[in-house]
């Protein structure tokens, strides 16, 4: 069991002095406990500024992780993990070998379940590692933290919230099974609110419409399913029943990145805060080996082409596909890839480990983006209003491109079966049809015309939460209602009931009346006869 | 017919030289269509900033009206109302005085009906006058507009936006029937949102549920109902078959004079706005006369009091109460009030014709606040932090005061019955019980901190609209859709045919095995009797 405090004496005189400079005497107490993966990425600019701002933060993570790195002007604690980092490598490994190979659907369906089961196990197993250590709780214990920031894609951070009795903040892009939907409580009607992985617009066809329906239908039973190992988890943790969708729904301020330039606009609730495109402030000037690399570049400019922070590999024919693809095309690009050099690169196309994507795409020279369509890519090509090619891979990313290519701001491809002459034209036809180009700028035109930047948005909401002790006066009083109440069926069943007895005892008092009325008209038809 | 431009020459300079200070050179071209009252006080924070940033705005308001006075900074063309002001007048004196009636429940019905008849004809008869001034509409027509701002409790700003095609902004605190709710199509279960005029909050009995649905229900029918004169004018006008609700579906922004520390939080479209408390930016320094009389206070502080900018006046009977009621307890009393001094009025109630109402309940010595529970004034309570003793007139006044008291931040009377010892009681409650001022110091915290002020945020969304020519990627595709589709009717009606066919089918089928076995079974049965 390890519990390593990183933080040290000279990081109090820096948050000292950033106290002075930034003015802000009312540093609150706050536990982070993150996603490992992409997630953190865009979550870190956050806390880095919460940091700067004085506030004590404490982050939680597990001692076996990939993108915790760096962190100096926070304290860490790590839990010790029963898993070795090696394990956790070997899955991302397997798993993104594996979104390379053309499969039959079965086969792709079986990969898919097993790989996410597993991943999952890893998550659970996480969290239970969290949980069992005592003496990390304990210390929380003593913290006396004014709220928790968690990413809530799975609920460990809420079960820790819940046992600190603490408010918290969820900083997500959203859920599988629409889990932030329901345990908001947020209406999100089928007919025009396309379910994840259904890759659909808000504008469907009635067939889509009834898979829409029928997904959504499934969709709370599905959550319950998908989360009920965290359910006897957190009852066991916590000596009391609890599910997870009860824990979710205690947040207090739900920060999505979202932004309706992207996303389909649907109903909302107050206290869901959108911060789309958050990880576009993160912006430095470029390092001197691309600045050289652009200088070389004549007007044609240049092309960014990244699979995200998870996947930089590939298999080679799908590498030389892609090489011979890029080879022909005017513009240099710059390719993040750690694998093995494909034989045929072409001398326009530079393989780099790492590439300063935000940064690269805001240069007025980039002319296209080559993205598995991750959200956090997404949304970098919109601040930049740079168009995309995209070739999604995995999760949400083939919903992410569908909404840009409904925008007319980009096009999909399927990295499967791809022809090298079909990348080369649609990056071709992203920068010379001026459409794409129009479109992206328009989107970019609206998503960075805010009142208040992502950035400072979020830091206000998990401020207000901490000063606040939560943020109760946005809580909808549909919490305390059940599923029955919540849908009026109750109401409803009552008026269908008071409908049906009137209308029997109405027809009845007819039916007596008319038997009334003929009886004393045989009566008098009798005696008129027997007279 | 009268069209005047108090614009001159001299106010070119002034926006000339704001233009300069302010640093806004992209001036847009907005028409405000606002309303008469109350409504107009608070919308004007919002015109005269705009004008402050160098927009070139137009104020189309009738020649007959109210409160559209000392208006220098921007164009105001009137055009001439078929009716004179003292109609207006006599029309508001009337209401002012009924309100202080107290009447048997059909007869406050029949006159309720009859004021409000009267009331929305003069304003069915103002928007005539506007449509019907073609020198108006032709000189509207050539100034280039880049959007509207309105008011929209009623269409006439949204049907001369759909004829001059610009988007509107709308800028309001609620509607009756849901107006606004229903074409913005706001999802707005009756299970936990209270419909205006019930008087419920949020945490409704089954018997209160089962109303809220009935309302809920009817409300779509009524708007129809309400609105139609509209739509005849605005089909007549427009030369094309349109209702009301289908021009306020079009409205790109609504700003809501809404914040859920007073509202209860309901679901919510992402192109409504909430701009609650923007009147309590309105701040300026105390006149002298008060800044006196406060002065002369002890340490018991003073009471504000005030029925509003409409009403002013008062039945004798009733003024003696009220100055019955507040003549024995030891604030200072500033009360708004031009009708005859009551002749029981105490030493320390000052009457005014006029008072600075948010820079009085700003001061520090502001211990209670008397007001007829307008949303305007109870915005102030909030901002400032001063409980309240509500005595609410009309409208949704009494929903406003129940929504304060539900929070425990003041307390509820009839003004009809009053009795001068509940009035003294009810404000010596307030001022001494400490939970009540808890209670509006929590609200008032909380309604204070937000990330940017309701004015500034108002000003940003008018200036969207103006830049982008409306906010279409904030419009649900949800417009699109048919009511049958909206709730996915097609597609259950589908799912239950399919599953009563198949259900059907599966029987039939059944049945047909069963039949078979048995008749084989007999046979065999037979066969073996035989043999």
């Amino acid at each position: 069991m390890v519990v390593t405090d990183s933080s040290s004496s000279c990081c109090f005189f820096r948050r000292f002095f950033l106290l002075l400079v930034l003015g802000c005497a009312d540093g609150g107490r706050l536990l982070v406990v993150p996603q490992d993966g992409s997630h953190w990425l865009s979550m870190r600019l956050l806390v880095d500024r919460l940091a700067q701002k004085g506030h004590h933060i404490v982050l939680a993570i597990p001692e076996a992780n990939f993108l915790f790195k760096d962190i100096d002007n926070y304290t860490v604690k790590t839990y010790s993990s029963s898993y070795s980092k090696d394990v956790l490598e070997n899955h991302m490994r397997r798993m993104s070998q594996e979104l390379f190979v053309d499969r039959i659907l079965t086969q792709k369906i079986k990969f898919l379940y097993e790989s996410a089961l597993n991943g999952t196990q890893l998550i659970l197993t996480t969290c239970k590692d969290f949980l069992q250590n005592s003496t990390l709780i304990r210390e929380l214990e003593k913290e006396g933290f004014d709220a928790m920031l968690t990413d809530s894609v799975f609920p460990c951070g809420a079960i820790v919230a819940e046992h600190l009795s603490i408010p918290s903040v969820s900083f997500m892009r959203g859920t599988i099974f629409g889990m932030d939907q329901i345990a908001s409580l947020t209406p999100s009607p089928p007919s025009y609110v396309p379910r994840m992985f259904t890759v659909y617009t808000d504008n469907m066809s009635f067939g889509q419409r009834v898979n829409n329906f029928l997904i959504h239908s499934l969709e709370h039973i599905v959550c319950h399913i998908f989360y009920y190992p965290y359910a006897q988890l957190a009852s066991d943790f916590l000596k009391k029943e609890v599910n997870a969708l009860s824990l979710f729904s205690r947040t207090s301020i739900w920060l999505m990145r979202y932004d309706f330039v992207f996303e389909f606009p649907r109903p909302v609730m107050p206290n869901v805060i959108f911060i789309g495109g958050i990880n576009c402030v993160n912006r430095k000037p470029l390092p001197q080996e691309f600045e050289k690399l652009i200088n070389r570049s004549d007007e044609h400019g240049f092309v960014v082409f990244s699979f995200g922070s998870m996947v930089s590999e590939m298999p080679m024919n799908i590498a030389m596909d892609i090489a011979e693809a890029l080879r022909y095309i005017p513009q240099q690009v710059f390719w993040r890839y750690t694998g093995k050099t494909p034989p045929n690169l072409g001398d326009n196309t530079h393989l780099v480990k790492w590439l300063p994507q935000n940064d690269l795409l805001a240069h007025p020279k980039a002319r296209a983006f080559i993205t598995h369509a991750g959200s956090h890519g997404i949304y970098e090509g919109i601040c930049n209003a740079v168009p995309m090619v995209m070739l999604p891979l995995l999760g949400d990313q083939m919903d992410n491109a569908i909404r840009i290519e409904s925008r007319g701001a980009g096009l999909t491809l399927s990295v499967l079966n791809l022809i090298p002459e079909d990348l080369s034209n649609a990056v071709m036809a992203v920068i010379e049809n001026p459409s794409y180009k129009e479109n992206i700028q328009r989107l970019s035109s609206l998503h960075l015309d805010r009142p208040i930047n992502p950035l400072d948005l979020a830091v206000h909401w998990v401020e207000f939460v901490m000063r606040h002790k939560g943020a109760p006066h946005l809580r909808p009083a549909a919490h305390d209602l059940n599923w029955i109440q919540y849908h009026s069926l109750d109401v409803f069943g009552f008026l269908l009931t008071v409908l049906i007895t009137t209308l029997f005892i109405s027809l009845k008092c007819c039916i007596c009346v008319c038997r009334c009325c003929c009886k004393r008209n045989s009566k008098q038809k009798r005696k008129t006869k027997s007279e």
